[in-house]
């Protein structure tokens, strides 16, 4: 169904594939985009699945780089680029994508980032919403704009850089006592 | 030229503006959208300045707040936006928005962090791309899948988590001594 595009995914062949009458179908869905959003993610909704070893370098390694995979390796990194491209002059799609793909995730992550947090391996101050965005948000930016590569080694280094942070031990130490 | 967003920049009021036939403008440009683009960051040039304080943490916070104003106290907000959403089904889009503005951003960014790299603030093995896209990228990502508030909070923690990184104290101390 998604071989296509999204530009294959119409009311006519989702009708035609569900049984649903067009009339019933415009009924609920706001766009064609919309729609096909929400086809796509219902069928695709076991890879939002979290890992939990205990360990949140292991479990986020193991989390990113099968997002990454599916973002490179199949047909879902060019329907999910689409979607979102699309998305950017269709508010009905906006909140399709939101609501039926990426808001649940971010939610998983989350719940997985409160646990890592009462195990006391995150700093208490994080803010655990912008830990998503360095994560998954780094790799949809090399998704949307590809001037980098997008692969495991760059998901690996991902959660290291996210875990552990940029700073030289000698630059970290001055940043402490600055704040101190 | 760009209050009406991207939908009103067309060939035929841009051949207005500067003066060129339509036929030569037909002839260097691939098409409408990568028109605007190139159109839209010649005339954005001056935000691409990159502070040099020397010091890593005071420049990037700098440098990302005024994207982040640029990204949503402006109409080049949402232009960006359109212009990214549209490159995912235009290819020559695509390539007009790496070429003139994704990539001369990074190589800015990249020249910087090699300088800090050299001052001796950075981890010598860190991956000095992959910073571009925890920071910026993750601006980009709050901008087209606007999950969480895109502002100067979020730029700050930004920064600051890419730096020192998420780790607890005791949690930096286990991953260290698994790797020594």
């Amino acid at each position: 169904m998604y071989a296509d595009g999204l530009r294959a995914v119409t009311f006519d062949r989702v009708a035609g594939k569900s049984g649903a009458s067009k009339t019933t179908i415009y009924k609920w869905w706001p766009s064609p985009g919309a729609l096909a959003a929400e086809a796509y993610f219902v069928t695709n909704e076991s890879e939002l699945e979290f890992p939990d070893s205990g360990d949140l370098a292991d479990d986020i390694r193991t989390q990113l780089r099968a997002f990454v995979h599916l973002l490179t390796q199949s047909a879902s990194g060019r329907i999910i680029a689409e979607l979102i491209g699309r998305a950017q002059t269709d508010p009905d799609l906006s909140a399709a994508v939101s609501e039926h793909y990426t808001m649940p995730r971010r939610t998983l992550a989350i719940n997985y980032f409160t646990q890592a947090l009462e195990r006391g391996q995150l700093r208490d101050d994080v803010d655990l919403e912008l830990l998503i965005d360095q994560l998954w948000g780094a790799c949809y930016n090399r998704l949307l704009i590809p001037d980098a590569p997008l692969d495991e080694g760059f998901a690996d280094a991902l959660v290291k850089n996210t875990i552990v942070g940029a700073a030289s031990t000698t630059y970290r130490s001055a940043l402490d006592r600055r704040r101190a």
